[in-house]
């Protein structure tokens, strides 16, 4: 199976842009076409299923030609029962049938055979009794890294074996972040260093043939400094850089975590694309324009931060 | 609603032990008296949800007269997609129907609006237009400190509002705990004493009438001089103590997450009460005495270790 950082890189590389569209089932924001009839709506699962993968439809149908992969963030759809579950399952399966690279966005952490039940869930297949199937099958999934380098070694096995990746989480894009991943050890490191240290080692596992490996990083767009300086140290880890829109990120910001080819990263926005329409009330026709307005403005800024980026390189590096 | 750490503490002292039987759905291993007909079999959904549904029916209506609570471990249900998820809601029903706690070992953790909706999954409501019902309605989940404090709110909240709890990992019990949970910070203490600390200013938020909080710590039975430390560090907090039993965890090392009243901890076992019998074709009714004899042996040797360290304290404290 081919290396999933090849893959990724040939989808970025073919849309022209590193730009993720982030799926966040939020029932009550979505707008009102998607609400199913009375006779699915007496029914919760069927209705949360109706209107997520109604929702979902309209944003992959719009996003597939854009942008190389989407996100989906599982706890909105946990929030919703048995078919919320449903429709991340089905959500899965129709971006990957659109050609779109699937993040599943989990941040799942544990033990021993614990960990290999996620991995094998996530990235890898479920057998009973001989039969063998996947059932979520993404592309590549977020991971945490407070458990220590044994709970991620499942994950980076499935990436070897099945052409799947990871994103260890190294620097989250919120202010708590600063509360663990910033301590400073007696070493002089920041706790992210020393996690992008780690998650640098394991990046040798699964090297595809651009240089990047499956064993990438969650670096916040938030943050500058730390983004500089976790480019640097993780240099074969494809970053996923969430944080931009909704949470204040800037294109500038996000641009810091690609290399000085302007690879090397994707950069996710959700929220931003996909909700806070001017009305509920808005006509399936004009969501997907609006969709589609929104992903390709976000496109041109990201692109072009990432020329001046590129261009004015020297300048950023004395910063 | 009752305060968690109440309800949690009076159920112990009603069953006389602190003892929390985790439910692990691994099918290949299960008896095979809980292999569905052929009529069921065609569909995986279904035949995994049966499967799970007859195993922990049983657990559950053994463990119920003898423990306070089970433990539902997430990831050994996500690996059976849409109906290992369904057995994920209806044994957490079931358990509770039961009277037992119902702790869910899920490990979540994420930002913002993210970690709120994990919240409402897990401990609190979801609403779809007016429409409000509980989903996974746990009474406690264990959630992940990675990502700060803020990333902790939404879940205290649901704590406070709605007498749940958490169980926030500090130390784990598997041997790369030490990657990250053990680097020592230049103020001299370790990640784990730190994120102690923290849980520890957490726990005055949500108090009961027994004095501890509904904002508890996972603290692995694997390493003694750490739970002795924890155990000080965070005298509010009621403790979650895995890795007794197969993970080579001692009824001794447990002890010493108990306080010097012999309570303000629990210790949970999964594989080594509900799986490894003699043989697969166990029938029900030995397998329930099995099931009942195995967490009688782990009740004597528990309590047993919690009167001994009691009777002993003051040379424990020396060491």
């Amino acid at each position: 199976m081919d290396n999933f950082a090849d893959r990724l890189l040939a989808a970025t590389l073919d849309k022209g842009n590193p730009c993720i569209v982030g799926l966040d089932p939020r029932i009550n924001e979505m707008p009102l076409f998607v609400n199913p009839g009375k006779s699915v709506a007496a029914e919760r699962d069927e209705a949360a299923y109706y209107s997520i993968m109604a929702f979902h439809k309209c944003v992959i149908d719009t996003a597939a030609s854009l942008v190389p992969g989407v996100k989906l963030q599982s706890a909105f759809f946990e929030q919703y029962g048995l078919g919320g579950m449903h429709a991340f399952y089905d959500t899965m399966r129709y971006a990957r049938n659109a050609g779109l690279i699937v993040i599943a966005d989990a941040k799942r952490g544990d033990i021993g055979s614990t960990a290999a039940a996620y991995a094998s869930a996530f990235l890898g297949e479920t057998e009973i009794n001989g039969d063998t199937w996947s059932t979520i099958d993404a592309d590549c999934l977020t991971v945490s890294p407070y458990l220590g380098i044994d709970s991620l070694m499942p994950f980076v096995d499935e990436c070897a074996a099945r052409g799947r990746g990871i994103f260890v989480l190294a620097k989250t894009s919120n202010k708590g972040s600063a509360d663990i991943q910033d301590l400073r050890l007696e070493s002089g490191e920041r706790v992210y260093e020393r996690v992008a240290a780690m998650i640098n080692v394991l990046s040798e596992q699964a090297v595809g043939k651009e240089g990047y490996s499956s064993i990438g990083a969650v670096v916040g767009a938030t943050f500058p400094e730390e983004a500089r300086k976790l480019r640097e140290l993780m240099p074969k880890s494809i970053l996923l850089v969430p944080g931009y829109g909704t949470q204040g990120g800037t294109a500038e910001n996000a641009a810091l975590c690609f290399d000085k080819n302007g690879t090397g990263a994707v950069v996710s926005a959700s929220r931003s694309i996909t909700y806070d329409f001017e009305s509920r009330s808005v006509s399936e026709t004009r969501c997907m324009s609006e969709i589609r307005r929104r992903t390709e403005a976000m496109i041109t800024d990201i692109n072009a931060a990432i020329s001046y980026s590129r261009g004015t390189q020297p300048e950023y590096a004395e910063d």
